[in-house]
């Protein structure tokens, strides 16, 4: 059984086959037994079939082909709006427009997205998730009309596997010891990072990669092209903002 | 199957059989697979074996009977520490001090503790979440002497589960149609909100619930008790305060 765990890849071709309703509905039921925060669930999954609504969110993705290439593009939600409103109907003062009630709802909206993904992936569906959803936050709330207290954490792209994306190489990973820890944390000196990386910089596929975006090393497509400092602190400053603008405030702008 | 997903159930409590190392090493070893940034695998395991140090965590946990009752805790933090010294030392200049890379370290963390709890779960072993890593993330990072870039994200408790601890009844949860929203965020109104909580309201449990705490209703239990917003103010300080101090500054910080 645990073959699916250990050959699972993220799959972003898919067939023109739709997923339907009841298969995405059963998924999610099932999904939402995953591990939550008290038991509050605190996320909202929003599914976009429509075509235009795929076509005005996939600018927000980059153009990522998968969004418009998916049957089904679920956003996964942080969301306190429904608690807040159960609430305030029940004479209960909630005390969540907060960061720590935010990551409350951040964890439990990417434990619930990653139990789905699980599921989907289980039932032979192809899954991609968006890394690109916290980056044009703002953009992805409007077109889903999400309303206060709910912000965008991560998408997934949900399609049947084209045959070709089946057939492509799993990608690699770092060994065990690099992310394991016994007791106390195990910091890396030069050595040991060089061997744990190893692998990953002599692949044929990852020299091709650094030559293709004509740079010396494997971390320099990271740093310079893939994940620089301009783009991650620009972005980092629109998710900051829209978080506080839907409502958690974060504890510099608040008084104790 | 899939009987395993709508089973499920958090275990808290623990019989004496230890975990092995075999076991756990194995399972860690296949949520490596989990979905990841960039396959950057922005994380860290922490295990922790020794008596003594689950006694000096037990606090920062608030001394939830699962922290030292469990054979193994494992926390899992959002680590930039590894990949930025694989950065500096092959001639890439990282730009990763800052919150969207927080953030993708955050769910990368998530997703990989998510994916270790669902194959530990299925190899018939009892795992419980521990909220309360954020709370007091700055004493579980001195007690497990994490560097700058490392930030604890979750907790989960392993152990095998007491006979007792099977016999519990799983947890109610909201209905499908609580969480999903189809193209468009559908908000609720009073009656959609009371339709959606009657059942979890007119458990007897959450009656039973309602009455120790002394409480009027349910949501009063959540925003008087166990999430208030006091404690919530208070944490969510600490937690953002820490994140800063590991070496993650957020916009209001960063001179653009």
């Amino acid at each position: 059984m645990n073959n699916y765990f250990k050959e699972r890849k993220t799959i972003r071709d898919y067939s023109d086959i739709d997923v339907s309703d009841d298969v995405i509905y059963s998924l999610l039921e099932d999904a939402i037994r995953a591990p939550t925060t008290g038991n509050m669930q605190l996320y909202s999954a929003i599914l976009t079939r429509d075509i235009k609504k795929k076509a005005l969110l996939s600018p927000a993705h980059f153009n990522q082909p998968s969004v418009t290439g998916a049957s089904v593009i679920i956003t996964f939600c942080a969301d306190f709006n429904r608690f807040i409103k159960w609430c305030e109907d029940n004479s209960a003062i909630p005390g969540y427009n907060n960061f720590q009630s935010f990551i409350s709802a951040f964890l439990d909206t990417v434990a619930f997205a990653q139990q789905f993904n699980t599921l989907a992936e289980q039932a032979g569906l192809g899954c991609c998730y968006l890394g690109t959803t916290t980056y044009n936050a703002p953009e992805i709330a409007k077109i889903l009309e999400l309303p206060k207290m709910v912000v965008p954490v991560t998408t997934i792209t949900v399609g049947y596997p084209t045959m070709k994306s089946l057939e492509t190489k799993q990608v690699e990973r770092l060994p065990l010891e690099a992310i394991l820890h016994v007791e106390n944390y195990n910091d890396y000196c030069a050595k040991t990072i060089a061997e744990l990386y190893s692998s990953k910089e002599n692949m044929k596929e990852n020299k091709k990669y650094i030559e293709e975006n004509n740079k010396e090393t494997l971390a320099q497509v990271f740093t310079d092209v893939r994940y620089t400092k301009a783009n991650n602190e620009y972005f980092s400053k629109i998710y900051y903002d829209f978080i506080e603008q839907q409502g958690f405030a974060f504890p510099v702008n608040t008084k104790f």
